[in-house]
């Protein structure tokens, strides 16, 4: 008997030992290997079209998803078009943390907190106001496009739905380097406004609306408060005692990666401890990673820490590439919109009073709060410019995967047919306005702030370092930025080149200064606390116990995470 | 309206809001948060313990999980005992591929490729001697012991899962620093072992043993060539794919995440590809691994290198422990252990005749193979000694979690009553062996190499910089070694303090000593091929591009990854 012949049949045996297999299983196999492989030519896709200024690494991948969508259903003869079916579990539990962890982490801390009230402002007020001029217009619109029978709940849905701009979406057209102001408002209030958010979504869910009270307004104002402040003390908890393990257990005595272990495992901790008590877990992810930016990343040891920066910033372009694949490869819901009986024009019309109500709902605080905010300053350059609100209010209005899990939610409880003919309806136009305000937005924000806001406002040399693409390699320029920079006008003694420049920055002023005098001093106040009390107890630049034992240098200082803290 | 009171009423709100979320999804969200929880205390805990010489980060994982099934156990009542039921895909698409992964990128290759033949021997020619004994003994012990019904398909399941040594729980027991022959050998033998099982596990699922033809023994023969050759292609295959893409598009230019997450996803989807297949995607996968940590890691920037370095471990870490803790969490399944009906002591029987079993099957291959290769060595150093060939076959008595898998695989599809006692029984015991040789062996074996095969016997004094503890920063006695150990016997003029020690170090000789002859001729046409097409192709040391763009220094050859290829 031949050798080929035994392979032959060794073949038909793997093959018929295929049968044998769970099929659902298989199918599992079949979907996690597509994406993978979409998910490295994502990545492949995004090289190439770096130099591309109106292509991003999202719109890349949402494209891909649509056309892998395209093929799968034209190959599956219209029967079936997604691999995966929009997953919450997966979205919410696995996809979202690393992400918004990771922008935490690497947050400009300064800039963070020097903008916290605007941040605030636009985060809460702001997104009731969107929350009701978004409602209302729905409410308004939808009768007369064919949605006659919503329920009040369905409407004020639809209102939380497209009130809240997706930070995921905000950290792909804006950069923390080039746009530090911008940055920094637009993805805080990202942050800010999911605990708003959650808590209206509850409360859309939760309340009979026949016959609200004020005293019921008063529940939800509360229950904002105990979510906000509940969910950023678990992320401080959780930071804090990553530190004090790491600081007094000294794990990099024996190993590296027991260190970066428990980094991932606590901040993982306390996002899903935040969804255990029903908390805000982006809130809670966000502030650990604030927090272990600041203390236990200078406990571990110089292999972990750049270990950490760089894998966490991977695991969070991974989720990232991957939550707009799946949101590109699930648009095509063949079964969600055969169920929708709207004609093309009905469609249309819903589709466009949506991005509308989204446009002037946004508009409706971004303008006046930020009005108010200059109205109340007294310095000129404090003042937001007009162009610099256009960019605030245009960056913010995309919607992304959290709209689309929030309306799958919503709109796929009820059994009964009219409804889910509405339901289908309303899932559809979500996904369109998602794909749509993704990729036309995602594609005009970085255009428009080169126009509106082009480098020479900003700074006036800095762009080589501090643009994306430089800015991972930016200690290479620290040699040179300490040699041509040193003498600038900020004496300060600190080592940072990159930190250093920024600070010789004319900073665009913010609604943040409205507060300028007490907030240095709260600051002021909040540098010696940390120094007398926290950073000998959790670690963090200057504290850290293995620097003398080793003989090792001290922490560098002039890493990028840490550009934040030497004033 | 007291604040304090709108408070309660929030957090009332909250709850009330709690009962609309699916009940499944949080207690899934409950059991990530104490799996989380118990991650976390399990690498506090196994780093306290770190002194201890009996207990290692495994078994402190497993007895953590067995508790923790107990107070689950007693809190319900008697009711539950598991939070997580043992989930096939869990383990086998999310928790073993990084494992075996970074045991090829971090393995030893010149201490691998020495001992290949070996290797191939103990991973093939054993696994079939241990099953025919496993599976004659099962048939004869297990009727007397109140099984008097298991089909032949059952009895000769028991025989494979039973045969294969673990790969997870070597990489526990043995460290590759301390004793590199042994580690080659052992760990070598479960990748390889993994394939034969497959080939053995699926003929054993798709035949008729009732009238079984040597034509269908030969086919058996065939499929295990089909699927190491295919498996193996396609692991190196998908590495120098990983490193061509890499080399030619430049990654680092603009991104050390891209570079990572395309070195992360390549290698998983070698594993998922061979699963796709029905291939074997541990052979996959770890010579994915191999092939990356020759070519790809040489390819990326200093950061990446690091960053992978430790990311990779620490992915492995965590998954390894996640293991131990499920298994041990899983195993007071209180279904199935009400469900056998064995007397304690006929338990107690089937467990002791298994045991006795795999002591037996393992006995018999390590033995007779070791002395064959002792026989046809010529050299007097190249000799197994018997103490080394009882540490090789204490070293691989464990079975785990993959045992616990192919149990469950075989024994939970039939449904007829009857059957499924003896189904449940077969599952408890399966459960016992693995708890009870992981923590026995596990924790006898360190000790027995330290009395079998104690460090002089390895080398006289490189322990103090080769031990586990040390090597995570071994980095940091490279100049020490360079001082002292750089007029050594080894003239090379490598700059490699680690690599340039163990070269000097008396090695313990091997069965593949029998073919060395051969095997250097090999190995120089390889070295010849490889710097010839091979690393201009893909990269490798000294054949990195961005070396010479950059400006930076040529990349290091101190890293441990690296002490192989010196010669």
């Amino acid at each position: 008997m031949a050798v080929g012949n035994v392979v032959g049949v060794a073949h038909s045996l793997l093959l018929r030992a295929s049968d044998l297999k769970d099929d659902t299983d298989h199918m599992n196999v079949v979907s996690i290997c597509l994406f993978v492989s979409l998910l490295c030519a994502c990545i492949v896709l995004g090289h190439l079209l770096e130099e591309n200024k109106w292509m991003n690494e999202s719109i890349t991948a949402l494209l891909l998803g649509l056309c892998t969508g395209v093929v799968v259903l034209i190959s599956s003869r219209g029967q079936s078009s997604h691999v995966l079916k929009f997953d919450e579990e997966l979205f919410f539990i696995y996809l979202l943390p690393p992400i918004i962890f990771n922008a935490g982490f690497s947050v400009k801390k300064k800039e963070f907190f020097r903008n916290f009230i605007a941040i605030m402002f636009f985060g809460v007020i702001g997104v009731f106001i969107s929350f009701a001029i978004v409602s209302s217009g729905t409410w308004y619109f939808f009768s007369k496009l064919g949605l006659a029978n919503l329920s009040i709940r369905d409407i004020l849905a639809i209102g939380v739905i497209f009130s809240a701009t997706d930070s995921v979406c905000t950290l792909q057209v804006l950069n923390q380097d080039e746009t530090p102001l911008l940055y920094s408002l637009v993805f805080g209030e990202g942050v800010v406004n999911d605990a708003t958010s959650v808590v209206l979504f509850r409360a859309v869910q939760t309340y009979n609306f026949d016959n609200f009270t004020p005293l019921e307004g008063l529940q939800i104002g509360g229950s904002f408060l105990y979510l906000f402040f509940s969910s950023t003390i678990l992320g401080i908890v959780s930071g804090l005692i990553s530190a004090y393990i790491i600081k007094t257990m000294y794990f990099g005595r024996h190993s590296t990666d027991r260190e970066i272990a428990i980094m991932i495992l606590m901040a993982y901790l306390s996002y899903i401890l935040a969804e255990l008590f029903y908390l805000s877990g982006i809130l809670s992810v966000f502030f650990c990673g604030i927090v272990m930016s600041h203390y236990t990343w200078h406990n571990v040891t110089e292999n972990s820490r750049t270990t950490t920066k760089h894998a966490f910033a991977t695991m969070s372009f991974i989720a990232e590439t991957f939550i707009f694949l799946y949101v590109g490869m699930d648009a095509l819901d063949i079964d969600k919109w055969k169920m929708t009986k709207s004609s093309f024009k009905e469609s249309a019309g819903l589709f466009g009073s949506l991005m509308g109500l989204i446009l002037l709902g946004r508009a409706a605080f971004v303008f006046p709060l930020s009005a108010l905010s200059n109205y109340s300053t007294k310095s000129p350059g404090a003042k937001i410019s007009f162009r610099q609100m256009i960019i605030i209010w245009w960056a913010g209005l995309m919607r992304g995967a959290v709209s689309i899990a929030l309306a799958f939610n919503q709109f796929t409880m009820d059994d009964d047919t009219q409804s889910s003919v509405e339901d289908a309806t309303l899932i559809t136009t979500t996904i369109t306005v998602v794909l749509i305000s993704t990729i036309v937005f995602g594609s005009l924000t970085p255009p428009l702030i080169a126009w509106l806001h082009p480098p020479q406002h900003r700074s006036n040399n800095s762009d080589a370092a501090l643009s994306p693409k430089a800015s991972f390699d930016a200690d290479h320029f620290i040699p040179l930025l300490n040699d041509t920079e040193r003498d600038g006008e900020n004496g300060t003694n600190d080592q940072s080149g990159i930190s250093h420049f920024l600070d010789r920055l004319p900073r665009p002023q913010s609604i943040g200064m409205l507060l300028t005098a007490p907030r240095s001093t709260i600051h002021h106040v909040w540098r010696k606390f940390d120094d007398a009390y926290m950073r000998p107890t959790f670690g963090g630049r200057g504290f850290v116990r293995m620097a003398s034992r080793r003989g090792m240098e001290l922490p560098e200082e002039d890493e990028e995470l840490e550009d934040e803290e030497q004033n």
